[in-house]
């Protein structure tokens, strides 16, 4: 018995926000120092590590839960599964709903339960709550997921990713340029055979010294009696964290799969970064004693940025809908999603197509 | 195979806030308009109603998860697990962090991360994790936990409820006077032994109306330019709900369980109101076509109001510590775990001592 993905979903922003949008921006360093490179320096040295050209940031009128009740319907659709039938509804975000110019983040109710609400679903049995994973979030869900259809108590979940990172930034911090907007979500269904699907996974907190990697603090321009505070990193430690811990998380993944590398069609993984993806990628395989294979990894953060939960769904939605210029995935592929953020956690899952 | 609580721990905030203490307060109602009674008769009404005469407030250099740190780290002395065994940790709360006069949630990194950065747990394979549920987080983090057992993927759990209501109450609002703070937490653990534990569960989520009896808005007093939100109920509208869900979830997980109502010893409800809690219990009798025992149900809202997630654990570690005056759970004992809040979620665990 395995747990297959049937349908999926994804909202993509409308407002389309370019890095020549930060031109004007007054930046400055975290140490609240004016920063001596202009900003089209530091524009165009963002753009070539991180690979972000341009990014989505929600309609002022809507807030996260909005997004998450489209893409939330579009997989629905897609999977034709009776929203009545679904068992548990799983809603990965940080901030939950924060309005357009508020500071307040909103999760009462759970997410969760406003896109049940919003589609109309009766079915009292269909428990419906959030995770507060950090990026990892939604990828965690699905393993979630699994496990109640594992454990026999759910047939049909609803997995959902949604963040507005737009309203957390601070516009005076030049790592504001990563974080983007979007949503995206599937239906994972319990299925009687045993080839496809969700195969193995694996999951990891890493919180000794590494729990405040990414943070809420305050803004990098000293703004006297504001306390309002803003999605912060410490960039460098993220990467050399993620380049030392998150190939051996997929390493783990993939061995309790029985499934040989070279069997491995596509890494979806999630997007903060572009070098930091590539140096993960090529140090995976080198675990693997192989060689990265060409198109392996299919990118979305030129155009998307870093939508944190919603970066992996979105992916995958865009790939399987042929959105996504030169990637397909096709019946009999393995795929691996992969994921890590604020926590720090990570997650792998192997998944058969 | 069943799931055991090994272990409990609370954390009982030091500032005492009594009903007097809102003699001063400006209280309007719902609509905005001034309240024709005297603070005096507002507040014997309030008490006669729910029962709480006084309530803890959390030390204002404190957070959220520092409260549950202390109540994770009294629960793992209380089972004496050896913390780097433990496979999931898992915090329920709503608002996450929020500091003392402030008004932003932080769960960036997830309580669950923070407090397994207290507590110094270097397992990585310790995933730590948020859910948001509403009041009836805990009890469903309890569930959650049992299902990973249950599903071969977790031996020990770590499940902790904190909130700190007193930092998002209106205080032109007379509700507020219910909402307090505190943690609790308990170390759930795999057992070979077949009749203790929890034997039977039920869970559920109403949205189609309820989704918004709970909800983050405006103060009851017009304050210009002012949009800070804090926590609001339909109080009336929760009651009524409460009286005709809670009964037959608590029905559907005691059918499960096979176990006849004459052998239920102690009923732990979420507690909110006492007249409320009362009315369930009188209902739930009758759906079992018997009379309602005497001392069935520990209450602690007289001198801790309603924690949110936090009143069940704390309930069910002051009556293990013999810490409530009357109340004892003795080996062989069938106890029932029940919570309804925010979403509106509901939910009951039967439980063999």
């Amino acid at each position: 018995m395995r747990s297959i993905i049937t349908g999926t979903g994804s909202y993509i922003p409308k407002i389309i926000k370019k890095n020549s949008d930060f031109l004007n921006e007054e930046f400055y360093s975290e140490k609240k120092e004016t920063i001596p490179s202009s900003n089209e320096i530091i524009i165009e040295k963002f753009r070539a590590i991180t690979g972000i050209e341009e990014r989505r940031y929600l309609e002022p009128e809507l807030n996260n839960s909005n997004m998450g009740a489209i893409a939330a319907q579009k997989a629905i659709d897609d999977a034709k599964v009776n929203p009545e039938e679904i068992d548990q509804i799983i809603y990965a975000h940080n901030y939950g709903d924060i309005r357009h110019n508020d500071t307040q983040s909103d999760c009462l109710p759970s997410l969760a339960a406003r896109v049940k609400h919003f589609l109309k679903i009766k079915n009292p049995d269909c428990v419906a709550y959030d995770i507060i994973y950090g990026c990892p979030g939604w990828v965690q869900g699905v393993i979630q997921a699994d496990n109640y259809i594992q454990a026999g108590i759910a047939k049909k979940c609803l997995i959902i990713a949604g963040e507005t990172l737009s309203r957390v930034v601070d516009p005076h911090d030049r790592d504001s340029m990563i974080y983007a907007d979007g949503a995206g979500a599937c239906i994972l269904e319990k299925s009687e055979n045993n080839t496809k699907g969700i195969i193995s996974f694996a999951s990891q907190s890493f919180t000794f010294d590494e729990a405040n990697y990414l943070f809420f603090g305050e803004s990098n321009k000293t703004i006297p009696n504001i306390n309002t505070r803003y999605i912060k990193m410490y960039g460098r430690k993220i990467y050399e964290f993620a380049l030392n811990n998150v190939p051996n998380a997929m390493k783990q993944a993939l061995d309790k799969s029985g499934i040989p590398i070279d069997q491995i069609n596509k890494i979806l993984i999630h997007q903060a970064n572009e070098k930091m993806d590539e140096a993960i990628i090529k140090r995976f395989y080198r675990l693997c004693k192989t060689n990265v294979p060409k198109d392996i990894m299919p990118m979305s953060i030129k155009n998307l940025g870093n939508s944190s939960v919603a970066t992996v769904p979105t992916l995958l939605d865009l790939i399987l809908k042929n959105n996504l210029e030169g990637h397909q995935i096709n019946e009999g592929d393995t795929i691996i999603l992969a994921s890590v953020g604020a926590g720090m956690h990570i997650n792998a899952i192997v998944y058969q197509y």
